[in-house]
């Protein structure tokens, strides 16, 4: 099949070796994928990956291999869905997402000891799997993984309707976390560096700020600021918005060790939490009830044996989302 | 009145005003004061503070101002007094010592624009007053601050008696967390570097572990993990020895930016809680029925007009608490 596979350097394979079924997982027909900031750092060296790329898809299921002793699997061939990234064997004991996402016998799709979806096929357990209802386009559906990291933060942390809440970065992931954050009653601002970015957001009603403004509102103004800049600088900017006691979610991860104000995370008795891969059944349903818009993120797309290209484009600054149209 | 006082440097002024009595306030007999980190990290420069140093103490009520329209006070001359160390204004809304520790409005006895306790006479707010019971001796009161902050940890997040929690650091405030920690249920480590800092805990049927062993126990093996050292090697040990998901406390200040692997808390999902100030009639109960042995922490004592010697002898590595007899 063809690949996009990473060695020392990422090349598109035309014949790389079809993924083996095993049981309780499913092949699945990849039909659309879509380019992460996390695709652009493996390629640089994180976590040594070796592998077909990528992680955000949409595909048809194509044939499935029941688990021996397993309940009678509740996808089918023929279905389109997409699928939790985090794998798990067989017999762990991780039953949820929830349990999966922080399992350590656990492969990653596409990023940790498991072939992506830059792909032709694919495997993945089918426990991974979740439908996607027809009201829901190839398009949308695959911003269904970020979107599921979005929705993390409100599964993990109460924002409440009092809550003045901050997002600080206009980047892909900021976008979906505003936009996330905006189906509660908080009293929410998203806060970047562009302003073609921010428009997004400004057409759906959310209050944005350009960053260089931020100095000039009331300080520790926020009782939740969520992180999505992945710099020193845009931590540092997240905890002097915030209160004291106030919540810092941290949504990316950074290059490198930053530096970081241990102390007045102490002396301010700041919450820092970590948050990362999500629930994908409420992005589905975020997504069927238009909740979200998603498709203003997508700024360019290329099929499959173009995509060294594709990723090229996709990290070139002021880029939102770029798709590989796999069957187009 | 004699006072130790930091300017440019530390010195011992036997001629220094004594303090002015406010509305709301008290005029107290400092007793006994402890010498704390933050005292040592003041004098090299830490807040840029300037004015009588000292933070805990205890001394007997020498005179109280009440307030022209407050309640009666309900602490009297004559009495034995510890006091919370951030005083507000008496127009502040902030009513409890929860609010207290972080109304932007406070002041900081002895570390940020309020005088301290090395010195004769002190004076604090009456709210930020509480009598100490007989059966807590002058040199146990002394701890109540220090005592206080580590009842902060159990405050803040909830101990359940299936944790596996683990203290770092064997310095005086990391042997305090340890013993505040035992008096709940959980299941209890101490990790240190110094045996006979170790015995103390040991000594009170505390589970204690050199640091260079904790490489040996199981990988990401606790649910909460409280760092006392105040170093980056500290912080990122802690960070290891925490399993995915899990709480880490952060106590102690950090000289200078240290670099914090911020990713891998992004990545393992893990809430860092930032805690400073805690409640003090927890720590006097504490005190009282016996429930924490303070007073084996003390490593020696001198008189105030030999201040500047007390504090250069905390200063050296191993050495726990160095108190100031003021009347002896």
């Amino acid at each position: 099949m063809r690949a996009l596979v990473l060695s020392d350097q990422l090349t598109f394979n035309p014949n790389y070796p079809a993924p083996t079924p095993a049981p309780g997982e499913a092949i699945i027909r990849v039909t659309r994928a879509g380019i992460c900031n996390t695709d652009l750092e493996l390629i640089k060296g994180y976590m040594g990956f070796r592998g077909v790329l990528g992680h955000e898809f949409v595909g048809v299921v194509e044939s499935i291999t029941p688990a021996p002793a397993g309940p009678l699997p509740i996808i089918r061939p023929g279905e389109r869905v997409v699928g939790e990234i985090n794998a798990v064997p067989l017999a762990s004991p991780s039953r949820d997402w929830h349990q999966r996402a922080q399992d350590p016998a656990r492969t990653t799709l596409g990023i940790d000891r498991r072939d992506g979806v830059f792909a032709d096929y694919t495997r993945l357990p089918l426990v991974n799997l979740h439908r996607v209802p027809d009201a829901v386009s190839d398009d949308e559906a695959v911003f269904v993984e970020p979107l599921a990291a979005a929705c993390q933060i409100v599964q993990q942390v109460h924002l409440k309707p009092t809550d003045r809440v901050a997002v600080l970065g206009d980047g892909k992931l900021g976008l979906l976390c505003a936009q996330v954050l905006a189906t509660t009653a908080c009293d929410l601002t998203a806060i970047g560096k562009h302003a073609a970015k921010l428009d997004i957001l400004k057409q759906r009603g959310i209050r944005t700020m350009q960053v260089s403004e931020a100095g000039s509102i009331e300080a520790r103004r926020f009782d939740v600021v969520v992180e999505c800049t992945g710099s020193p600088a845009g931590f540092d900017l997240a905890r002097q918005l915030l209160r004291p006691r106030g919540t810092l979610v941290l949504k990316s991860t950074y290059e490198g060790l930053p530096q970081a104000n241990l102390t007045m995370i102490v002396v301010d008795e700041i919450t820092v939490v970590g948050s990362r891969c999500g629930p994908f059944e409420p992005a589905l349903r975020l997504l069927a009830h238009k909740r979200v818009d998603v498709t203003s993120l997508i700024h360019a797309r290329y099929p499959l044996h173009e995509g060294v290209r594709a990723l090229e484009h996709a990290g070139r600054p002021g880029v939102l989302k770029v798709l590989l149209d796999i069957v187009s």
